[in-house]
């Protein structure tokens, strides 16, 4: 079996462009097709190895998959925090719009955040799903940082806030994107008008009735 | 091949004895396992049937647990009416309260709430999706009639609750019910004792958080 777009890595660093080019590969495929319809054929297809040689990078799929869900955690973390970050105080409203904003703008990462606990950690190994928790605690401990600095929200609201958050990301993610024969469904039958989901207004709304109601901080007078 | 606990079926009744007894052989082994490790397979030895007669009667596994999925939104919403009808008025804490307990009293409910948006719509045919939205939608209209008597909740705000309540509960049920292996990781690992999620408690506080931020009817006083 030849590896046409690569010969065998030789060094660190070969290892690691590989690795690179693996997720690039099932990064694009699942923004194009979404994560559930990329199997680990496409990918290595893709990336121009064959599956037997991918797999001295990568165990399974869904490890690559689980390793994308770890890195999307860090980008929206990153830019979340950045964008309250740059703010002395903020209402409820606000933080709210910038959740919704931010989680919105990354379809891929909210398809993962529904896929990784039903699908994602159930088929990597023990050290695997280990190091993406350790990735999601830190960056639930940063953000959790940001909502006590601005709304006074303890250590427990803070995790509430970013797991309700993350959840309804991903449900309203998976609901709002339908297949194409569902799709076809809301658009022709009126009485399935009401089942089209639209991921940012909604999240919005929840998140700053539920930021409101926690009658801490700022929020409480928003 | 020989149907050993069935003849085929020669009458109405006989074939909804039959699908009756294919719904519950799949909710058992689906309470027992979990939805995602049962197959069209394991459901055909339970009930005593080879797959392929099987297939005459239901198009794919897909289409059995939506029908579940049907069932389960038909009795919690009945099981979630008839508590708030006994009621005159509420708090906001008071129908949180009823809406967290009703549906983590249903694991394998919560389990099909998230399956369904991600698997279970996508693998069926239009009329069989159709038929699943129609339920749900009815039942969505039956609730929020409840939200707006109690606490005055218009119809947006009472869709946008009980998407919430049961995006959040099949989101939550799926992370508070890892593989065994991640459920042994959390238990060793101090550092992942947060991420172990408790479904009722957090879906409590989120909901009663979200109905008293929207500081309507009696919401607003409790």
């Amino acid at each position: 079996m030849s590896e046409p777009a690569f010969q065998r890595a030789r060094s660190a660093e070969a290892k690691q462009a590989r690795e690179a080019a693996i997720l690039d590969a099932a990064r694009t495929l699942g923004r194009v097709r979404g994560v559930r319809d990329v199997t680990l054929t496409d990918i290595a297809a893709a990336v121009g190895m064959h599956k037997s040689a991918l797999l001295r990078y990568f165990e399974t799929r869904e490890q690559i998959f689980l390793a994308l869900t770890a890195e999307g955690w860090r980008e929206w973390s990153a830019e979340l925090r950045a964008d309250l970050g740059r703010r002395s105080e903020a209402t409820s409203a606000e933080v709210a719009a910038v959740f919704a904003g931010t989680l919105a703008a990354r379809p891929m990462f909210c398809d993962l955040l529904a896929q990784a606990p039903l699908n994602l950690e159930r088929n990597v190994s023990i050290e695997s799903v280990r190091s993406f928790k350790l990735v999601t605690l830190k960056e639930v401990e940063l953000i959790g940082g940001e909502l006590g600095r601005l709304l006074g929200l303890d250590e427990s609201q803070g995790v509430d806030m970013i797991a309700t958050a993350t959840s309804l990301a991903g449900a309203l993610w998976q609901m709002a994107t339908p297949g194409p024969r569902l799709r076809e469904l809301y658009m022709s039958d009126p009485r399935l008008g009401h089942a089209v989901v639209e991921v940012e207004p909604r999240l919005n709304r929840v998140l700053s009735a539920y930021l409101r109601g926690l009658g801490v901080g700022a929020a409480a007078t928003s």
